[in-house]
């Protein structure tokens, strides 16, 4: 079988260099072409040193599409719509890691981000899919916005039981690691201030906050709303989302386990832990898992759901890649094969 | 004037060696006595090379009563009451950092510590407080219950609002630092598995519950109860607080935030940060201080209170030398002038 | 072709569970058998929650020999030695990451290890094995010894140069993260006391010292003595090396790092980096890499060697992958394609 | 006692503001005028919020020596000699926590900052003081030159053995903390990259090369060369420099042991440990404590000293005030009774 020539535009980034680090094993795709403005010129080895005489390739400017089947877009908001009209044009696919291709309404977009959509009749042809959740809802569209990793491991996390939510109960509590605040340097990850540190950031103003209602909104069938506090948590991966609501009818822990494990039950890299045990970080990190454990507050009848993500893998370019497997009717997990290490 | 001369039973476990470094110099105390059944007959700076040439005594049994006006103890749950008679019967006076003079009801110590308080009468006799909650109910009783790191950094948080929050809406996602779990090897304290790690425990049922509930029960005027789940953050010290609660009546954050500045105006240690300002522990670690940011989420009409302290001082030993300030009539915060580090 | 039949002894070690990580991707093996005297009857998933859904295998007795075509011990010293008589008696092949089979002297041994080799014979039978330096002596010897972590990283820093070293100037100092130290509790590696804390141990009397000397001295062709201090570094993974040593003819710093780059140009897992670039442990964790920065001191005359490795790769498991490789004619890389990521 | 009015130039670096910090508790001193070039008009809390309420002092500029008796300036190289001119002229004493006034010789400050000195004849009032060595050298001059923290480690490492050493043996091996690295954001600090990472720096070429082989030379009476070669460890604060050299007499460690523990014993700041015992970093941070342990490497002749400091207090500011309190004739170590804590 011929190889998948995969480009990517914005290889520098945190996001950027994983997909290159995950890319270069799997089997079906070939990196042939990595850009990078910043950085044009020099081999992305000497930007990154880990891939010394893994990945020597040079960063070209953006010119790439040319060459490749599939562009995965690492950019900050705004700056995706022009490469997707490009792709569109030449019938080239693209998966956007960025923000631009998540959010369905363009004035939430505009209210959150503060830019308009440019080309609204781009965002007709994308589709925003969490495999898990939404695979069957790709059908063939040239964009994919592959979505955050605060919402990944929040739509994982609630997905099973969100008609068991009393309305406005819902309360989630995330905390991530540090590479989620990206590669550019700023004063709350100099690591003076952040080691032995840990504080929220952006308290129920983080621009993850209508992504995840959309999400659950479309699984709830009404409008659900939630209060998202993020956290900046002392490690270099993973996110923890520590999720909270009320239940409409009584149950059990042990039958709000079998919801997920039921929910679950053919996914691979969703793992719904046992009862007593506790979702954590350092299981799941390096993978593309997601692990989940469920608990209850009997005597205020709330539900307790622990989400655990790689924010770097399941929660950008390890869940593109997913994205991108689907896209061009691959095994969904192939050259997704990582093993949480044990430390 | 003749210092107070003090004695610690339970001087080798974090919070006995902490209230060492801090009452060494305390200017009007001496350190008379340090006892550990572990290593007795060793001196405290073989065990603590931290204290080499500062506090070289030797560690002696528990028979140091006689030789001191104060006690303080800190020792697992069960072992506290037998030492509270002793100082009773000598007219020692008697600080417990443990639990065991912290709950009121001796069902619920029961239910949650699993052990019956052995003398009830013992419990008449003491006063739980949280000095700037309770500093009114000193009147004179000879043991002090210290309360809980945890209970403290919460009801810190939640005093001055606690008429506001609508009944069980309150979810309380609270994370330690490591000497939290105290001196003790085990498992999820050893480096590989919490380092680049991060995880709830004891979700919905961590012993701290019942403290929270009974302080917050008694400032509300009624039954207050709360979902508290507490995380293991990667870090030597500190809490972080994050408290959700809905309001029973409409209040701008700007509001909210002069509720508790008002309520704090007199208090040296807690300070109630400008809004736009997120407490963070790093801010407070190594001192006494309580910092509290308050953030509303109109969307949902939930307020969210950020509470943090250092475990080890404001949530234990700093705490219990502010108890034993107010027992001997000294400045409340004497000796506890330490500024906390900017990194 | 058939796959090979892999056992481990003293599966739930450290080194243990990275041989079960690294083995559950290699394309020519079949993991199968685990042993655990600690949690014999336990799956490794639930020791290692990390493996859940990936290997679920139940730990059995020791008793797995029959079973495989290789069997891989972890064990403490000592221990070895049982295990390679019953292989060698059933025609099993054993690679043994312990330190049982890594001196060629039973004195020396003796002297550092307390204890006796109780089967000298079946020493004869074994070959001590970096591949990058031995590989030519493997010549069917049905058991490997495994090289320590230190060795490796300290080997394959000096062995290009060392004949080049003046007598009795070779300092090397090296610093290893935690996971260096094994699962097991210990009170220097409690997290408080290792997170924020720095210092040697064993000074100049580590165990690791007479097989770094065996190793220089046959690389020397004389005896080869150095100063060796090891260090515990507050990270989860990875030794760095930093060698020093007097050269004993004019060299300067491009023709020594043309020596280091001609000694290895075949070698995949080694990587003589640029002059100017200084190795880094981050740029080689979680994969069999051993990056090599070369610096000379031209006021003292001195070379630096900047040697860096995963303590738990190619310091232990990765490289016991390798030489099973070699032992049974595969790939030497096979299975062993793992990139370190960038964070 | 009239208090010391003291004034801060660059008050809102690392130093500065650990300066803020120790002195806010000093008792005969008062912080009289802080000032920050990049911050004038803000509150020094609103810079370091760990300071509100306890020092909110507004930043000035540079205009602030005539209302001071001392001011100490804290700032790169190269901009300290225009503030001691002003100093000298209006009779105020000045401690200079930068490079400018640490080496006698113009030319090797040139060479190694690649400035020349502005005013040769300031430098001649300047005296070089790391107080346990040059106490005495203090005459009444103007201005100190406060040393590095590197090489305050290191001279007082080996200040007593300096006779012992054979020529060109001594190899400095140190470690510092991220803090060492200053408040300015940088690649190599910022948290992804550094956390889980180690790797040396500035490879024998560290600009504090000379001021170390300065104070040695001086010492030993005849010009002293060695191998210097920083590290960058992932903790926030502290300096461990592990020296070795060969001894050009028979010396056993315990006699070794007996030289160190003799020359500083009227120290209070430097503590020889026990033999057996190992300096950690853990025991002094926070404190201007040194800790040094002994070692020796029988087998190749060796010694080997750990020296461990806190590289913001020992390092720079609590050794700037240690300068200041002999500046004024005060009690050695009034105001800098800081306990290390134990973790």
């Amino acid at each position: 079988m011929k190889k998948i020539k995969v480009g990517i535009i914005g290889a520098t980034g945190y996001a950027g260099v994983e997909l290159v680090r995950l890319l270069s094993l799997h089997p079906q795709t070939q990196l042939t072409a990595l850009s990078s403005v910043s950085y044009e010129g020099k081999k992305i080895s000497e930007v990154y040193p880990n891939l010394k005489c893994i990945c020597d390739d040079t960063l070209q400017n953006e010119d790439i599409i040319d060459k490749c089947d599939v562009i995965f877009t690492s950019l900050p908001h705004g700056l995706s719509e022009k490469f997707a009209g490009k792709c569109l044009a030449k019938g080239v696919k693209m998966i956007d890691l960025g923000a631009d291709f998540r959010l369905d309404s363009a004035e939430e977009y505009t209210k959150w981000y503060g830019k308009k959509y440019e080309d609204e009749a781009l965002h007709t042809k994308s589709v925003y899919c969490i495999p898990e959740l939404h695979r069957a809802n790709y059908t063939g569209q040239p964009i994919i916005g592959n979505p955050g990793c605060y919402p990944t491991s929040i739509a994982l996390g609630l997905a099973p039981a969100i008609k068991l939510a009393v309305d406005n109960t819902i309360v989630i509590d995330s905390k991530s690691g540090v590479t989620g605040a990206g590669r550019g340097l700023a004063d709350n990850t100099h690591y003076p201030n952040c080691n032995e540190a840990f504080a929220p950031y952006k308290v129920a103003s983080h621009r993850h906050t209508p992504e995840i209602e959309q999400t659950l909104s479309k699984l709830c069938g009404k409008k659900v709303n939630v209060t998202f506090v993020p956290h900046l948590l002392p490690v270099n991966r993973g996110i923890v989302s520590t999720i909270y609501f009320n239940v409409n009818k009584p149950v059990t822990v042990k039958e709000l386990r079998e919801i997920y494990a039921d929910f679950y039950k053919n996914e691979k890299f969703v793992r719904v832990l046992e009862l007593g045990e506790v979702a954590n970080l350092r299981n799941v990190k390096y993978s593309n898992y997601c692990d989940i454990s469920l608990h209850f507050d009997e005597h205020t009848n709330r539900a307790i759901v622990v989400s655990t993500i790689d924010n770097m893998v399941k929660g950008a370019a390890g869940q593109a890649i997913q994205n991108m497997n689907i896209m061009f009717g691959l095994e969904e997990a192939s050259g997704l094969d990582y093993i949480p290490p044990a430390f």
